[in-house]
């Protein structure tokens, strides 16, 4: 393998330089981190597991019509992907009550919440994500109203899309983060979803047991992230139920 | 005097029964509070202050036609008020970076702000009154859409009125608390103006000196905060300036 120039390393994935001008590969690191990097493990397979599910959900809004900057994929920690200017906001999109929210405004996890709520948090590790108002982003010009109304949109497609497809495998989507970028194509800008969308960056519930399969297993120091993990991918039907997610890729077990 | 009802006591003012039907009479006290009451202090003389200031703008916002909840003065510390059904949201209005913003944003105290930024808290002092977006106060039916819309075109009306009153006294407004209430009127519901607006609810700073004359003296244990109100009522003409303000009000001094 040639060597490929390095553009970002993150706490979870890693930007390579693409074969054009313009594409980017985004590979999947094992590192598992929470509290701002304050807690930080490898987790064996991660990466291979949050690779393949983010390219099947990436895969299906493309095709949805959904805009992304999802290209295709190219090996078991990687997808080639189109560059693209990161709007430095994460959204979350809550169907129920959970985590930060329930905090903050006093409402047990697991509360339905009225509607679908939308959250923006400034991305500034320095800051710890603060919470930000369409005030804010508007005023200090990370996004303009528009842009902000193209992402909600794009938020609420996404939302339902995701909701569905879980719903479909026994699972509740609670919330999940997403990140958009502005990409050019012809002097015509238009607003994608970009980064991942993964057991990482949602929280999902099994919808009889109400089991954790997502990132708060690590959060909260339950065990049984890389299963949860597995247990998604196998419900998506992209792993079998005979397979393990190792580093190195999934293998058969007797 | 008659016995009157109270219907309610808060940190810093009373609430009592008003002579007719859909009034009531706002008592402010002295008692100075911070970080929702942790901090707290009787502060002689305050309460007469902040009455004066509050009624003295609010009897200006009546007049440019800028709907309170405000009627007449009818003491040292009670003003008559029209009872509204307060909306339970804190909006802050900022011109320039400080406090809670400055610290949530990494932004130095003292920055101008691009474009002044209307901020919404819940109202609820044991969760430390949040901040919240438009999608939380629509979600949980805080207030409706065109209720916000209502209630940021007073609040930049106010700030308006407030930024040059102040400026023509020689101060700089940074930021402002407001409260908003619902008041029927033949069936006609308007958003109003409503609480007290007062050198407790806003950052006011010289605008030569930079010095502060408002709450955060008492905040930041600084000292001087009876002072600072008296120079702020001072410069509004509210007070001579051989008066000082006492709990029982002003007395000339020699
Ligand atoms: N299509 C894209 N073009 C450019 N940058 C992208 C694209 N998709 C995702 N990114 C960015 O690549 C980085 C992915 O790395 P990773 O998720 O590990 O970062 P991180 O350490 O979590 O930091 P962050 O808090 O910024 O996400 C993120 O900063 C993300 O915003
Ligand atoms: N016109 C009005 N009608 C009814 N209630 C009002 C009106 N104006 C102000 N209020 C309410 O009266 C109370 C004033 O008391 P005070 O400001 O001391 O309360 P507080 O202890 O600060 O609590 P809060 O955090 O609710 O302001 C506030 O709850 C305020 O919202
Ligand atoms: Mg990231
Ligand atoms: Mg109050």
């Amino acid at each position: 393998m040639t060597r490929r120039r390095r553009i970002y390393e993150g706490k979870a994935k890693i930007l390579y330089e693409g074969p054009e001008p313009g594409t980017l590969i985004q590979h999947f690191k094992d590192d598992a981190t929470a509290f701002n990097a304050k807690k930080h493990e490898i987790v064996d397979g991660k990466g291979v597991l949050n690779n393949r599910i983010s390219e099947y959900i990436f895969n299906h809004l493309n095709a949805m019509g959904i805009p992304t900057h999802f290209i295709r994929a190219l090996n078991m920690r990687e997808q080639l992907i189109r560059e693209v200017e990161i709007i430095p906001l994460e959204m979350v999109v809550r169907n129920v009550a959970a985590g930060s929210l329930s905090q903050r405004l006093g409402i047990e996890e697991g509360t339905p919440l009225p509607r679908s709520i939308i959250e923006f948090y400034y991305k500034n590790d320095e800051l710890g994500d603060p919470m930000v108002s369409e005030e804010h982003i508007t005023a200090f010009g990370w996004a303009s109203p528009q842009e902000i109304d193209d992402m909600m949109s794009l938020a609420i497609r996404v939302n339902d899309f995701l909701s569905g497809l879980f719903l479909g495998v026994g699972i509740r989507l609670v919330d999940f983060k997403m990140e958009c970028g502005r990409l050019w194509e012809n002097d015509l800008m238009r607003i994608v979803v970009a980064d991942e969308i993964s057991p990482d960056s949602c929280r999902l519930w099994d919808i009889e047991t109400n089991n954790k399969l997502d990132k708060d297993r690590f959060r909260r120091d339950m065990g049984g992230m890389l299963e949860a993990y597995q247990e998604v991918a196998r419900r998506l039907g992209l792993i079998n139920a005979n397979e393990r997610v190792t580093g190195s890729g999934p293998v058969l077990v007797q």
